[in-house]
């Protein structure tokens, strides 16, 4: 699939908005444009307000700010981090379309080694549409490709595949390192294009990074929440990490597949590593805990919705990490909020909770 | 590292058997000449033992046919399969080297996207002397290649990695497909170059082809035993799967990685499906049943070397998989024979088996 020629219609068209969280001019979509133009964009704006961001113009795009995010939410709004790209998650939660892509605003449009440049938007929706297969590695890698099948020996009961729940996408040029290895190796550059997509087996960790990701909403939405990061946290940067640490897990309890390769995009610049430092060093030591935590997290047989499944998440945070620090019951609670929140932007008014499946109804308390 | 140039010197020249498994002449090894002249070939010669398989001069080599494995091991020699390249572990047992590179005689030098030749060998040894990364997984693939690193968000604790006993190349032109997948597409070949080497992370299985192999014997070598195949067995084609999930579940518990991806060889030739089918046909139904039972196996603590585990998994094929078919009860009886012997050959005389590790003594009965 991922061979073929462009599509002559933009793909999931009216399935599929693209979420941007920002503080800055959008200009980096002028050369998205004949990529993105087709799409609906939310346009998450981070710090001051009362800043005027320019979008280049042709766009479909709504914009949310941090009163609009107060406004909207009321005193739910403490979930939804600030001065901090996790803010992202907002417009997740505000999405009505099926599919989410969401793109950090220094990345550009990459190009593959014949010089082509990559639509990396529709890279991402053959990922997206196409079955995983998390249950046994495929050492031809993604077995749905154009060119490519399942090899001997993989058993034939788990050809068909799993849902894909999530896309992740790498990143040419500036490699995303933590503050550590930017500071040992300043000048490495990503330029290696591996013309690859796989399925991370089941049980296995990643670091899920937001710079260029794409998921279903449907399926997993509600497991996308970017934590409390930012302003008047102790942490930064491990926002997109720790919904990918949930999002797998309950993946993999749900029976849903996620995905990591292609599309590349060009990520043009590094961001400062003593400021990284900085917001990352509570992260870089409380992760040796949080992975075995992660690793040891079983979800019960009941939790059969998104939801359900991370609100039993919340509660093992709080039981098993809040010890290591408090940060994790404050963000156990905000994990709750967001549910909530989530719900009640996403439940159709006098729609019974129990009937809904992936965004289902949080549990009575 | 895989990006550097070629070495002066051929990489563990003294360290390193080649083992080929073969009924003809082996003309292939001219394309090989200038790769693996330095190193001792051990060539396991299938079939008829009366016949002489050339083999193109100033290669430096021993050969050993059906009459030469019968005299070596005796009644033990029912453990080596016949007219089967499953014979090709008959070498493993045979070198006295540390690591074993195997490769069929249909595979040829590939080339890479650059049009250059690609030296498998040395992208073998480059893969097997840098660590593996079973634990979790890095988005930019093997973090110890040149330009390459752990990507934010993974711990620190863990980039170290583990000693690597298994790399596991791929093949570009024929693929290694099953009967059934040829059958379908017997047009389809494999052109797609990925740029990769990566861990097959703990806990998941793989289809491991033995047509392009690397391990480290001393690390994992009993445990690549290619099992009953071919001539009076009810199956064939399997013997590399077998000897994968074997090892890939023993590497699991000692804490040994697993490696996939690069290098490619140039497979030149399908073999005929309809025979493959024939041979298949049961291997395709019962793995059904064995990939269950290799997912749910658990090795005891005790368990601290390779042939301690083997034995503890042959108890298990037979109480496990005995009821889908007698011949898991004989191929069970198999793995003890290969461990007798593999302990007979590579025991040095008057050691004591207990102070041993990975190629260490099994179990009093």
């Amino acid at each position: 699939m991922a061979d073929s020629k462009v599509a002559p219609t933009p793909l999931l068209k009216d399935e599929l908005d693209i979420v941007i969280p920002t503080i800055r001019n959008l200009e980096f979509l002028e050369q998205w444009r004949p990529y993105f133009q087709p799409y609906h964009l939310i346009i998450v704006q981070d710090g001051d307000p009362s800043k005027t961001i320019k979008v280049p113009e042709g766009f479909d795009y709504e914009l949310y700010n941090r009163n609009d995010i107060n406004r909207i939410l009321g005193p739910k709004a403490s979930c939804i981090s600030f001065k901090d790209s996790a803010c992202r998650c907002f417009g997740f939660m505000v999405s009505k379309k099926k599919y989410i892509f969401t793109i950090d605003d220094d990345c550009f449009v990459a190009k593959d080694p014949s010089g082509k440049e990559i639509n990396a938007l529709e890279q991402h929706v053959k990922n997206i549409l196409s079955p995983s297969t998390p249950f046994f590695f495929n050492t031809l890698y993604d077995p749905y490709r154009d060119g490519a099948d399942f090899v001997r020996g993989y058993p034939f009961s788990l050809r068909e595949g799993v849902p894909t729940a999530v896309s992740h996408g790498l990143w040419l040029n500036i490699p995303d390192y933590d503050a550590p290895t930017q500071l040992v190796k300043p000048l490495e550059r990503n330029t290696r294009y591996v013309d690859a997509v796989l399925t991370i087996p089941k049980g296995t960790l990643f670091p899920m990074c937001g710079m260029n990701l794409t998921f279903n909403r449907e399926l997993i939405g509600p497991a996308m929440y970017f934590g409390l990061m930012g302003d008047g946290q102790p942490i930064g940067r491990y926002d997109d990490m720790w919904a990918g640490w949930c999002t797998k897990v309950i993946c993999d309890h749900l029976g849903y597949g996620v995905k990591t390769g292609l599309p590349y995009i060009w990520h043009s610049k590094a961001s400062n590593p003593f400021v990284n430092l900085k917001k990352e060093y509570k992260g870089i030591y409380w992760q040796e805990e949080l992975i075995p935590f992660f690793q040891a997290v079983t979800l019960p047989k009941e939790c059969t919705t998104v939801p359900k499944c991370y609100i039993e998440l919340s509660k093992q945070v709080k039981a098993k990490l809040g010890k290591v620090d408090d940060y994790f019951n404050k963000l156990a609670d905000a994990m709750v909020t967001w549910i909530e929140a989530w719900e009640e932007l996403n439940l159709p008014a006098g729609k019974s909770a129990e009937s809904t499946t992936a965004n289902g109804p949080i549990p009575k308390k």
